[in-house]
């Protein structure tokens, strides 16, 4: 592989530009935690359900035209797949996703409905990563890498610059939902001076590690279990531990019912509806395994559930 | 009872800017609709859950140093009623509702959270306007009328100035959840181009209805169910009926299938939580009970369910 450019908080600036052609700023609402006012970015508002429609339009639009007409191929289950697939049919791309089969069916329906081509693994079991790059050796397609790509980092930064604008000064911090680590990349390029809280599912927490020891980390061959399917990665990359390490506090892990009871509170304070992976932050803050102050924004990245799924979390209430 | 005073444009404009000193515009969202893309107007995501901040604020503000001491009295099923204890206990007023025994749940209690008394009527069977008058013979207290009062028209007709502004444009039409017919009247006076249509309960169409005949029509004695527990006026009021008629479309209403499809619509498309009462508007454009096009604002009026009925809604999808 060619070595990578490293994003910049440039390219953050012009992919958030970029952005706020297609789709307006989700919107930063104000909650108490604890008594404490802080901010809530609901991301889950966006036209697929998540954050991830950000990276990958930025993406997408800085193919060449030749790169566009050989088509796209990505790994994900389920909220980089939209994102992917989003951006594709608005360009006229073809799109192919690498989908693990136990993902909620709602992501698989609705990947499809986008128009992208869906192509099922095994999870835990088949390496995506090969499957994937079968298809690229079949069809010259590029990769759409879900965390470890320069414009798809800088294009989820751009929910910071949005967030700067909303609050009238740099955040004091940000408290992040957390997978490979795409997301808060972009973040800390995007706001060099707010304090960067990244949250991820116990057993999961393949990016924490990864800045404790300094090393990538894999997941464990029999993690355990976690409702947040959309923060499952075997491991970070390099290109995000470099952009991460010596810039983020140490990582914060959440158990399922801590999620839950994020889930529940954003049903009930916030009226909005948060897939478990989508409510991790809020977790930790609501956990107080996080400082949170007035400048503190909380990202809230998905909104993708199945709706039995949610209706039991909800009922247990 | 003195004449009371027209509720007017200038008075809309007024609120709008005093509304937007506390609480930030709530998102226009787009969405597809029969594959016309159009826009909702996502109230729920007020701090109270509901638009009924608006005109409670505007109403509050607008009373005199010695009618604050004297304390306010509202009759409302709960989404009124948070919004005066929210606007009350902001200014340091004191507040008390009248709320029917069968409210939902979380209605009584985020009222009572919010530091109202709460007293209760057996609804139906109780005059709620006497238990009311009795409270304030007592007390000296201001009514704050849920939508036949004109500070209170003004403050709703707020939203429909933020619309605009969002829009950047007049909207074309407005499709609007009615109850007792406050926030119409109020988006009426707000955009007086754009085209009005209120959608109420089937059997609970009080303000359709007296459009329809020009006269005030009381509900039946014993009216139909609804899940639609925040669209149930008695009767509509001469204040509103004089603003409605002749400006308005006729009213549209739509049953508790209806409903439930657009809550779970809200769901798996918008990952809102709306409750019956605040689906209704967004359950006649599903329904093709309403025209829409590219200029059309939905409202979505208010998001607080009980978590049982919600899980339920949500699990049959």
């Amino acid at each position: 592989m060619t070595q990578q450019r490293m994003p910049t908080r440039e390219g953050v600036l012009e992919a958030a530009a970029k952005i706020a052609e297609i789709v307006p700023p989700t919107p930063l609402l104000p909650i108490e935690i604890h008594g404490v006012k802080c901010w809530v970015k609901a991301e889950m508002l966006q036209p697929v359900g998540a954050f991830k429609i950000r990276g990958a339009w930025w993406r997408l639009v800085n193919l060449t035209k030749e790169e566009q007409s050989r088509g796209v191929v990505a790994v994900s289950s389920g909220n980089h797949a939209q994102g992917v697939a989003w951006a594709a049919r608005r360009l006229g791309i073809s799109a192919t996703i690498v989908m693990p089969r136990n993902a909620p069916r709602v992501k698989l329906d609705t990947t499809r409905a986008l128009g992208a081509k869906v192509v099922l693994y095994e999870r835990p079991g088949e390496d995506r990563d090969e499957v994937a790059a079968r298809l690229i050796g079949d069809t010259g397609a590029t990769l759409v890498h879900a965390f470890a790509d320069p414009w798809v980092i800088e294009g989820q930064g751009s929910a910071g610059i949005e967030a700067e604008a909303q609050l009238g000064r740099t955040p004091s911090r940000f408290i992040v939902c957390c997978g490979g680590g795409g997301l808060t990349a972009g973040l800390s390029l995007a706001c060099p001076e707010s304090a960067i809280h990244l949250v991820e599912p116990v057993g999961w927490d393949m990016v924490g590690q990864a800045l404790a020891t300094g090393e990538i980390v894999r997941v464990a061959d029999v993690p355990p279990k976690t409702i947040c399917d959309a923060l499952q990665p075997d491991a970070t990359k390099p290109l995000n531990l470099a952009i991460l390490k010596d810039r983020v506090e140490p990582g914060v892990t959440v158990t399922d019912d801590e999620v839950l009871a994020a889930q529940r509170f954003a049903f009930a304070k916030l009226r909005l509806v948060a897939e478990p992976g989508g409510a991790a932050a809020l977790a930790a803050a609501l956990a107080g395994k996080v400082p949170v102050d007035e400048g503190t924004v909380i990202m809230m990245t998905g909104g993708n559930v199945d709706p039995q799924a949610y209706a039991a979390t909800i009922a247990e209430a």
